[in-house]
């Protein structure tokens, strides 16, 4: 049921236009997915979603394994019913929040024991536990679980994360072909820190296990925006150009083109929606501070050029009052506006690629952002 | 712009069935109007108020005052297009508020002094003040400043609070007519304490300054349910017919039956938002706390009798998954179904009054309850 196409190559850069299909439904590429951590894209509903020109989402196996647990889902035939969303869905392997929200995480060869922080109960994940839950989950794109590590690291460390990540996505790929779900997709996370070589060595022992897509994994973790475009740069040409492209946990607008131009194909942020819920929005002319004093009396809506339901319907007076007042309707209009900013971005460049007119967008996207 | 007409009496007891016509549309009563206290029904849009049913909503004076201020809604023209709500309002007169919130009130016969509960600034609510400030929210309905008392009250202090509400009610008309704003009525708001001599002396002083309608404050207070009930009782047939009748800030959906069985017409409460808000539902078979353990696994909607968009999408689990993580989504879910439940039983009222089975539809809906 799963299918990656590449439609349209830029001429004067990697940038490329693409078609996922699921069994959940199609996704044109690149595509950005907003993060629905716990079952539910904060404050804001599917058909928002869908209306916003949302085409897939992320969802967080961590926090769905503690709560509300695979009984649960499983009664429900997975995570689609569950929370009332049709469309794809891709969910990461749990790895990443174990290393940074969990208590007392130990690594060993076997997984990843750890502490809830909801309640301090103990667990046990392994490369099969966290494809038993992405399969219970039903999710449409599964993640093989790596070993993500901080920044910095040092060489020895980039390289024993590595080949545990190796280690651990060959047994995710057996634990994926026994489960019999062909309706869905496994993906390997390339690791190897902020090193070119592991970085190669990792995509290359990625490629003879044989996945049906890749991700980069391992970036936006702290290091400076130059390096992580450096570290893609170097990483996204040595994957099959015929195999999606995700880049995980990334980014601002400016990272997300920049990444498209090297041959990324996806993205997953909270940028859009935890912003939303500070106050901070995403225009055309650069970012805005909703709370700001500018606009009390401001009768203009947020961005003028915007056609999403916050656009269309209030002002920037009306936005900041709810904020200042902590009214509950602030934080979804604010997340309708920044996720529908998100996705049109993302098909304005696909629109840019197809015409083969890129370079041409993304000149005019940095001049608006200087005005 | 303002017209009410009784158009079904019930042959069995006080019900009626009217028409509210005002300037932002027609409203069927009884009617109940949720609250939407800081220009924003909490975590709902106006689409979702309209969806449930909602015809008419109330506003509060004293927090629209302080918060944003009549500068900034006088750029809107009024309330109705700050907060994208065409239908219309009622806003009460910012006194209970006063009362309740504020700080250091202060009353004598020219208004109340007090301190604003966010910045502890001094301001002065003059009867002239609070229709002005009604003036500028482009209210529909602009209910007069009215002294409501704690419960319990002595007969003296009630005695003071009906005179000083009598004198205020005079300034608010004259002040309402001076304002030359014929599109919106004005209520008067009877008081006097649970004393019946007192409650007819204000009723009579009222209706001789004569309002386009009529409240019934002060209750809700604190008193048993019972003592409101004997007063509404006593009350409301000393209002004219022909005029719509108002009982504020109540109530359960017991009470409203009742309520409606002595003639009253029109209801608020912040009882089905608030309740949303803690979890506790609204159901024909009585109330339900969603964070009930029973819950955990449960695959049906909360009321499998109810049409309101969440009991037609999500599932008692679902609405118990976010409810526990608090996710942002659970408050409106919640608050969706409970203002559905509200309106459509105060519609099933109508229909029952308007078919002549007003008394088998209060039977019935008791016995549900007892199931």
């Amino acid at each position: 049921m799963f299918e990656f196409n590449v439609i349209t190559e830029s001429q004067t850069c990697r940038a490329r236009a693409g078609l996922l299909q699921t069994a959940h439904g199609d996704v044109e590429t690149p595509v950005f997915m907003p993060v629905g951590t716990r079952g539910s894209v904060k404050s804001v509903s599917p058909e928002e979603l869908l209306a916003a020109g949302t085409r897939i989402i992320l969802g967080n196996t961590y926090h769905l394994y503690l709560r509300p647990g695979c009984d649960v889902i499983r009664r429900f035939a997975g995570l689609h019913r569950f929370m009332h969303w049709d469309g794809p869905i891709l969910t990461d392997s749990g790895g990443f929040q174990v290393f940074s929200l969990a208590k007392l995480a130990k690594i060993s060869e076997e997984g990843v024991t750890f502490q809830s922080h909801l309640d301090g109960s103990s667990h046990l994940l392994t490369p099969e536990k966290s494809i038993e839950i992405q399969t219970c989950l039903d999710s449409d794109i599964v993640m093989c679980l790596d070993n993500c590590i901080q920044y910095p690291a040092t060489r020895e460390d980039s390289r024993d994360a590595l080949e545990i990540t190796t280690k651990w996505a060959l047994r995710c790929k057996q634990a994926w072909q026994e489960s019999q779900n062909s309706r869905n997709a496994l993906f390997g996370i390339v690791q190897g820190g902020m090193f070119e070589d592991l970085r190669q060595r990792s995509a290359d022992e990625l490629m003879k296990i044989d996945f049906p897509g890749y991700a980069v994994g391992g970036l936006s973790v702290g290091e400076p925006a130059e390096v992580m475009l450096e570290m893609a740069d170097h990483t996204l040409p040595l994957l099959p150009e015929t195999k999606p492209r995700y880049i995980m946990g990334v980014g601002t607008p400016e990272d997300l083109i920049e990444l498209v131009a090297l041959g990324a194909d996806m993205f997953d942020c909270v940028l859009p929606t935890r912003n939303a819920r500070n106050g901070q929005m995403f225009t055309q002319n650069g970012t805005v501070n909703i709370s700001n004093a500018r606009y009390k009396e401001d009768t203009e809506p947020l961005d003028s050029g915007c056609a999403c339901y916050t656009c269309r319907n209030y002002s920037r007076a009306y936005l900041r009052h709810l904020y200042m007042a902590r009214e509950l309707l602030a934080y979804r209009l604010n997340t309708i506006h920044n996720i529908h900013y998100f996705i049109s971005f993302m098909k304005q460049i696909r629109e840019a690629i197809q015409a083969d007119e890129f370079e041409s967008f993304r000149k005019a996207f940095y001049r608006k952002l200087e005005n």
